[in-house]
């Protein structure tokens, strides 16, 4: 019996290739590494929760007052019938669900994959103040208006603000620099993937992360070409090896 | 060829056991797991530096003076002549050295252990203001003199103030116990150790940090009672689990 495309809900941009949200780019590299069929539909910032609600896709937290936080990725798989929110979560469903396809966590490795992408995204957490306002210029007008004061109530502050500058920014950059320096101090030299040769989630998270840099910055930035030059190209090549699991393009653009 | 035994060198203090210190903990874990001989030589905090540049051990840390900043584990291996600083160093040269013995980080897992290990070490990190005080009290006078100074100069105030209390400790206690709960959601349920059956440098690393509470607080101590009541009795597994690689009493007696 053939496998029915996996409903994808994605968040649209105005950057090429469309997708550019590091939560979900860990999920679209997961169907095309498993080599599952899906099919993207783009929703904007505004209509995510009412979404959710109607398909019956669970809050993926619940803000301090109370009310329940809706966010993407989410899959709905007609195969099964199961709304699954959460990348983590939909990391794990879709190994359970589809054993005989290639592991996002190798048996054995999950609680270890689980620490690793903790490790990893809060070694690259200087990224925040750069990559936040930088997605304020790809988003859609309705999608913009949302982040944009959503975002501003979350910092305290506008966005424009936030981007450390001067010596703040030689720091801050710095910081990011050391993040990833960290995180290549942890790689076995000659591995071209966290285990090796083969690729797992702890690579999709640090690739997504890159994907969510080179969509809001640019790939002509500065701070891209300066990024894909550390650690003698090691981030560049990450991404260039695993070009083959970013999915068709005409699923990519919106 | 029978293996000579491995020199040692570790922290005493007054507590039951003699060893303390979460770093040289996991390397004391580590001999047992892989049954190599070991023999400890037990070294007071003003000596180390001392010891260190006479057996040609390197430093674990330079500091932002320039100055090196020697501790402990350092190893010093009669069979190859090697001596080697820092626990995750040491690690690697263990499995490195003894690869027929089983291995603290099973092929492939190299790097996502060294990242779980900086995520666990992250989320328990709350429990410094406590353990740090208390660990004061457990050392010999000389040891105890140099621990209390430099820790002070570090916190930049004395160690008796930094311990949360009243309201503070309702709210780092509870971060504590919210770290605890982190690492026990990266786990899968129903599997004693981080990758399943088979004890791994992940365990060593969260089982190090426990026997640096179980020292500093004491067996009979509130402290200690409650992390072992919690994720009910997860870490007492743990700890439980592992007691048979954590080596002869003649040993660890200094």
């Amino acid at each position: 019996m053939s496998t029915q495309p996996i409903i994808f809900y994605d968040i649209p941009s105005t950057a090429p290739g469309c997708a550019w949200s590091p939560n979900t780019w860990k999920i679209r590299y997961a169907f095309n590494l498993k080599g599952l069929p899906y099919k993207t539909t783009w929703i904007e910032y505004p209509d995510i929760a009412d979404l959710c609600k109607s398909i019956g896709a669970e809050p993926t937290m619940i803000r301090k007052d109370g009310s329940p936080y809706y966010s993407l990725p989410v899959i709905k798989d007609p195969n099964t019938g199961a709304v699954v929110s959460d990348s983590a979560r939909i990391a794990d469903y879709l190994d359970a669900t589809y054993p005989n396809l290639p592991k996002l966590m190798p048996a054995g490795t999950e609680t270890l994959q689980r620490g690793f992408r903790v490790a990893a995204e809060s070694a690259t957490d200087p990224l925040t103040p750069y990559v936040i306002p930088a997605v304020a210029h790809i988003l859609h007008p309705r999608s913009k208006e949302y982040f944009v004061r959503t975002r501003e109530e979350r910092f305290g502050k506008k966005l424009e603000d936030v981007v450390p500058t001067g010596e703040a920014h030689d720091v801050a950059w710095k910081a990011l620099e050391a993040g990833y320096a960290k995180i290549n101090g942890w790689t076995t030299p000659g591995s071209p993937f966290v285990m090796g040769d083969t690729v797992s989630y702890a690579d999709l998270v640090i690739a997504a992360e890159l994907q969510w840099c080179l969509k809001a910055f640019g790939a002509n930035s500065d701070s891209w070409k300066g990024m894909m030059a550390w650690h003698e190209g090691r981030w560049a090549r990450l991404i260039s090896d695993l070009q083959r699991y970013e999915g068709p393009n005409e699923d990519v653009h919106a």
